[in-house]
């Protein structure tokens, strides 16, 4: 590590004791098990309801049941962990209020838009690494038809969307961090800012973010002085085809070619040719069943021993956007290591 | 302090070396302006949109200007603000989104309801005991008009509320938060658990975060070992008048009278008998505004030497609502000391 404090450069935080992710889940709906990373879940819901009756009831189920699933799997009971990071991309966030409820855990709400996986894993490895909390949950959650009746239009009206628009994951992801055990290492961080370009288009949000991921990406290499091929995989959350071509074109204006090392969620979830999804997957869940079920193992192989993961948010809400207002985007960096050869 | 390490029973944090809270900031608009702490903002806005064209872009305005205030207040640059931890109450946060963008400093996006100035403090303050930040920034906001649109109807229907019902604060408030400097110190969280008593009145929020605070606030008491008596202030958000009785009443079960020490942030805003605020003021607003220019000069004069600070959250959007959905409350704990006589 490069750090001799636990801030490094302008933007960015090092750990002197990497935190551990213990546990990853994922649960998905029936055409995210149908993709390209169908085997790889941990569940796949075959009713989009969830057995309940309405959207976000659905998507409150498939949070719940994944936080429950995190915890089994790091072999722990629900009081042993401290604190739960949550959030979900629908008004007031009530997707984990109504999600989580039930577990009696002490919550930190949180809102980041896509981004907010990142925004888990970053306060929740603080809370970790500063000694807050032996075990921490970081979860996020996003659901198709609760998505979008929230930002579009009711399913029901069948309305058509240009190819650059990206299609949101039914999906929730969690993961428990602690202080010891497992192989992945969560050893820096780099906070994103809000970033606007002006954009406006809400069928284009791989465009609005992008400038966000280009941004948080440039400011990890400044602040740990880093070049792209110092990452395995640089793994953006959901630019979609259309925004990665953009993240590569600004990132090339500043000297960077991430080509080789780059890799976007969005893009890996589905098969665009054969499920009619345009640009990509997006959504809170997209990067966080990715992250969960494809990235962490492979991590956990040690066949990638360094990883820049980068949640990307597009910041903009329904009355936001017929205000006429444009869509900044936000994207928060978590730099996670294999922890070496022999394991623990 | 009571702590041999930094978690402190099963829901608190305590602080080795108290977080200090360096400036604070508040902005309010012209009916918070002629209420009983008129003289103690900061500012007060003559015009609800504060020269915008829309009740989102005013409430966002609002929170620019706190912002700014609170660092010129600490006499710092924007720069050396390492991360902004910051929510309102509008879907997708839009009002913070938009408000803070321009600043160029890294964010964390919240929300946690009318808790959130709690969970922002509680986060900022353990990213400034952790060393991630020199100097952090807890900032949130509400208005009225937009918090109408949001949750209610349009301002222009004209609809009756019943006496249960809170008037949301056109107000933001922000703190700088940091390693040193100033009088009044962070020493200890509580962070809340969502709790749902299942009543579903938008209309009576007081009731459904009444638990919640209480919660918090018994939980409290058991982690720091300490009594009523042990706080000079213990202050809720905006519990309001009905709140506050059911409040105490769920207190005394537990054999807790805090009637001597309580009070709600939303009773102290307005003169309910010459304002027609009913049972009191509410939003993100009320608790920050309040806490900046009532509670923490007093803290800083050394006239209260401990408070808690509890504000209280109604997690409801107007979706769960209308699915019929109960409004579960969260509230965090924030303990707030005097340096003591001879300050720094």
């Amino acid at each position: 590590m490069c750090v001799d404090g636990q801030m490094v450069g302008t933007q960015s935080i090092g750990f002197r004791e990497p935190v551990s992710i213990i546990s990853g889940a994922s649960i998905v709906g029936k055409k995210e098990g149908e993709g390209p990373l169908g085997d790889k879940f941990d569940l796949i819901g075959e009713d989009p309801m969830f057995g309940t009756d309405s959207w976000e009831e659905a998507e409150s189920t498939l949070q719940k049941e994944t936080v429950g699933l995190a915890i089994a799997k790091a072999k722990l009971k629900n009081w042993q962990i401290r604190m739960i990071y949550a959030g979900d991309l629908l008004a007031q966030s009530v997707a984990s209020s109504f999600g989580i409820a039930e577990f009696g855990i002490p919550v930190y709400g949180l809102y980041g838009a896509c981004s907010t996986m990142g925004e888990a894993l970053s306060l929740g490895s603080m809370a970790v690494a500063g000694g807050y909390g032996d075990y921490v949950l970081a979860v996020t959650s996003s659901h198709f038809g609760s998505a979008e009746k929230e930002f579009r239009f009711p399913l029901a009206y069948g309305n058509q969307r240009p190819l650059s628009a990206t299609w949101t994951v039914t999906g929730s992801g969690a993961c428990v961090l602690g202080q010891q055990g497992g192989r992945a290492k969560i050893t820096g961080l780099t906070t994103g800012k809000i970033i606007d370009y002006g954009l406006k288009d809400s069928l284009n949000m791989g465009a609005c973010m992008a400038p966000a991921a280009c941004d948080t990406i440039y400011q990890n290499f400044m602040d740990f002085n880093r070049m792209p091929e110092d990452y395995d995989k640089i793994v953006t959350g959901d630019l979609g085809k259309v925004g990665q071509q953009i993240l590569w074109d600004l990132l090339a204006e500043k000297g960077y070619d991430i080509s080789k090392q780059h890799m976007d969620c969005g893009m890996e979830i589905y098969d665009a040719e054969t499920q009619d999804t345009h640009s990509g997957g997006s959504g809170c869940g997209c990067a966080a069943t990715v992250f969960v079920s494809y990235i962490l193992p492979r991590i956990e192989a040690g066949e990638w021993k360094r990883v820049l993961f980068v949640p990307t948010g597009a910041l903009l809400s329904k009355v936001s956007f017929n205000e006429g207002q444009s869509v900044p985007g936000i994207a928060h960096a978590v730099v996670v290591e294999c922890a070496g050869e022999g394991g623990e």
